[in-house]
């Protein structure tokens, strides 16, 4: 668990799109961040007060957050100065970086002087048992993919905004690093290691209320082979009473793979069920989410159409529509 | 890589099912340990010369193998003195105990001193990989299983040995301690982080000859909730061209998950053949191993003859019959 409020470190971010880890926290729990700290030169802004450190301290937040990717896997000197400064004064700090803050001698100094603590959300904070497979109580859903970054994640967060909104019981579940510094929980699923993998998302979903949703973040796809073994942990440590396929349709190929072809939505729904119906017989399929930010308005919509009269399933884009449809899915479950 | 010959280390074993390890090499690989060194009150025998160290060392052995199983997760005060002692005549230490030889510190000191190496098999020797699913040369073959510890690994290792006996190219590829220890080389799949499993299994099964055979050995099942994202990094990994079914027909639910039952022959052919042409769209089932040592032998025959004819598959028992035919069905890949 990592302690909330935070401020946002941006850092000096080229652009908005090195500062995404923020502005994912920004637009998924504004609640958490009770403002940003830019550096000279930053070129990012997600909308929130800006803020030194005294600021940041005196306004609530109680963890620094890099929400910002570095440049060329080193933490510079210009971040060393405030992240020390942000320790001496009493905050935690919170990471996603490939270089851990741990490695780094002077932070994991200055967090043993002032007694912070130092989250590094790449590497998983806990041991975890082999999975039992036991039926727990509560409901589960899962988005798996075509392919990977299809918009998974996007999905389940939607998904569980709406459900916030409507009072319908849910948490999202995170398990991967963007998704962990969002909510502030979860497990680095690609970092667990292979035997614990389906045991580390039973752990992150744990027995509950027969009415409470868990909307559990999917990761890489059955169909890409560089990752297929975390997405079948994931389904049968998750065990999900509703699977939502994910889908970007204007890929040529699988993400990382040029020989690779990316699967049609029948070639997943066919192979996802089956296997889904191991650890949990009563798996159903609920919808489509498909990521159109390629297509033009008319495009995507066209493409939405059909595909749901394809499929026969609810078939939305997320972002353009609301996951509403997707939601009102999960009722007959 | 472990410097052979052995001298396998039988220990204080109380029975002969302790020693396994040990029995497993003086089956598979007699040229690769010189003899056996037993302490006093030891009940296991593997068959071979029993040497001191001294012996062993005059014999040519490079490496001390823990070939025994350790009682209740301790290295006892007695195992401990042969064991700095080989050190100090110059051996090398290999084990796939829980408890890693790299964690006692008499035996790091010992090594560091005398310039022996500690090689802990459960542990991955190195760092790999992303997979990247490029197509490698030669040939590759794969046991799955309805469950896991239903035969897999002897099925590639009668392979190996039938194939080699033949004048066929062919290399056995350990995936679990057993086989690392046995071999000398290997892959410890279960303890690889996530994100590194398949690209793991692509270092262990490089390009090689059109004509050359690895036999991968398996591990877990898809069908097994607790270790089959395992499973699956295996497959996408391996690339394999030839699949052979294993199964235990007497089990009555999956190894340790009392609550699941254990697939049929069918079921696991019709999810493992699509999940395997992801990765190589050649990918056949070539035949099937069936564990029966748990029937007599008329009851074995007959429910090897009757799944031969409902499958459709060459069917087997390697233990009672060898691995010929299984070795027969790769000819036609």
């Amino acid at each position: 668990m990592i302690q909330t409020p935070y401020l946002l470190f941006l850092g000096d971010a080229p652009d908005q799109l090195a500062a995404k880890v923020a502005q994912g926290i920004r637009d998924w729990r504004p609640e958490n961040a009770v403002g940003q700290l830019r550096l000279d030169g930053c070129g990012a802004d997600v909308g929130l007060a800006d803020m030194s450190l005294e600021e940041g301290l005196a306004a609530g937040a109680r963890t620094l957050v890099i929400g910002v990717a570095n440049r060329g896997g080193v933490i510079s000197a210009a971040w060393k100065a405030v992240l020390i400064e942000a320790l001496e004064k009493g905050f935690d700090l919170a990471s996603g970086l490939h270089n851990l803050l741990r490695n780094e001698d002077d932070l994991m100094s200055a967090a043993n002087i002032y007694g912070g603590t130092l989250h590094d959300v790449r590497v998983p904070s806990t041991a975890f048992p082999i999975a039992n497979g036991v039926k727990r109580s509560g409901k589960r859903c899962l988005a798996v993919g075509t392919d990977c970054s299809a918009g998974k994640m996007y999905t389940g967060l939607a998904m569980d905004a709406e459900m916030r909104e409507r009072g319908i019981k849910a948490t999202f579940r995170p398990t991967g690093q963007t998704g962990i510094l969002i909510t502030g929980h979860g497990v680095p699923l690609d970092a667990v290691v292979a035997d614990f993998m389906a045991g580390a998302v039973e752990a992150l979903t744990p027995d509950n209320d027969p009415d409470h949703w868990d909307l559990i973040e999917g990761q890489g796809s059955l169909f890409h082979v560089s990752f297929s073994g975390v997405t079948m942990a994931l389904i049968h440590g998750g065990q999900p009473d509703a699977l939502i396929l994910s889908h970007e349709p204007t890929r040529t190929h699988m993400r990382g793979l040029p020989d690779y072809g990316v699967p049609s939505l029948e070639a997943l729904r066919d192979m996802v069920l089956p296997i889904a119906r191991i650890a949990n017989p009563a798996a159903e399929i609920v919808g489509i989410s498909v990521n159109t930010q390629k297509l033009g308005e008319d495009a995507a919509m066209d493409y939405l159409q059909k595909t749901e009269a394809r499929m026969g399933l609810p078939t939305v884009d997320p972002f353009r529509q609301g996951a509403g449809r997707l939601v009102d899915a999960l009722a007959g479950i």
